[in-house]
């Protein structure tokens, strides 16, 4: 194996890595629209998209390890792949989220319609920009982008502390919407995993950059 | 470095990942009995136990990484160091179930007390052993024992069901209790993620024994 086919194996990775990203980000956006339109067909659109997201996981495991096994990698290679393993394993979870959000979707739908004053979508849109930048981050090695992730985790949380406290409040003053309250809930706390996942994300690129780093900068702990 | 040096190495790096379990597992128990004895002190003790978990974690992901540019590893070596980095990560957000299910408890502390009919110390138990009985299967590379955790994470998903339907009841019943069982549905859905990172888990260990089967038995595609 040259090392010209090596880096063509790393453009690969990347590439499809980039893939999933768009694949996981589609997902969850399809599993909002379908909480707004109430629309199971796009519940079920969520449900193909998570086996062509669970396959291609695969195959990015299986190029990432064909990788480390072609040929002693250099360090700062060794690092990029594994990382990619890792990022690969986080966005396979957002997909799951998006599922989740869509097994919702179908309870509330059987559920007479309920007018809660929080925004999903808002959240959505901010979760979903998460994970697109952390991806970013990663491929374009920039650790700023990665700590501004970081800070979006934090408006995230916030939104999901300020859902927490309307939708019960909604509960005490009727509860004959409690049901619908909760599912709403419980949607806001998958795009808050999302969230965190997207933070993960970001947190290896910290690492791995600052990781990358060490060789010249001896003293420099990764922060966790 | 020499193969010994490496094979060191690897006993190393089996030994902090069951490290890391035990401390992973101990913490959820920590804050399951910080619920059953609405005792603050004892959540302290989580918080306190995540940083050594994310210290460990990091030694891990290391000492990995030392291992992978140590020398051309062979293929069964690279499947199974990079299957550590990713249990790893699991391991690691176990630890931050636990801390969620503290911050819980700090919630409900603050409440009276409500009587639920739901046993969630069961709930943790189940998981616990969940978690243990994962790491148990990749570390004697028993796929059999995965396939056992991934059965339990069906009873613990009905575990979780039978919690929601069971609160949700309470909530329309009693809705000056609604805060109470709120809390306790997310302690189930933290158990219930906690379960997830075990199935995570195991099903990595199923991909890892199959895959390093691939060289013996051209055929054999790892299940999702």
């Amino acid at each position: 194996m040259t090392r010209t086919r090596f880096h063509q194996g790393l453009e690969e990775l990347k590439h499809k890595l980039l893939a999933m990203g768009g694949m996981a980000e589609k997902a969850v956006d399809t599993a909002v629209d379908a909480y707004r339109r109430r629309d199971l067909k796009l519940c079920q659109q969520v449900f193909q998209g998570e086996k062509a997201i669970n396959a291609i996981e695969r195959e990015i495991d299986e190029l990432a390890l064909d990788l480390l096994a072609m040929q002693q990698p250099m360090a700062v290679d060794l690092r990029f792949i594994t990382a990619v393993m890792k990022i690969n394993a986080d966005l396979e979870r957002v997909g799951d989220q998006a599922v989740n959000i869509a097994e919702r979707v179908i309870n509330i739908v059987k559920l007479p319609p309920a007018e809660l004053p929080v925004d999903v979508p808002r959240m959505a849109a901010t979760v979903a920009g998460m994970v697109r930048r952390a991806l970013e981050s990663f491929l374009e090695e920039k650790a700023e982008l990665a700590e501004a992730v970081l800070k979006l985790d934090d408006i995230v949380d916030r939104m999901d502390d300020e859902f927490y406290a309307v939708l019960v409040n909604k509960m005490h003053q009727q509860p004959e919407i409690t049901d619908q309250a909760l599912d709403v809930l419980l949607i806001s706390r998958n795009l808050e995993r999302v969230a965190d996942h997207a933070t993960n994300i970001a947190e290896d690129v910290i690492f791995w950059v600052r990781g990358a780093d060490i060789r010249h900068n001896a003293n420099h702990a990764a922060s966790d």
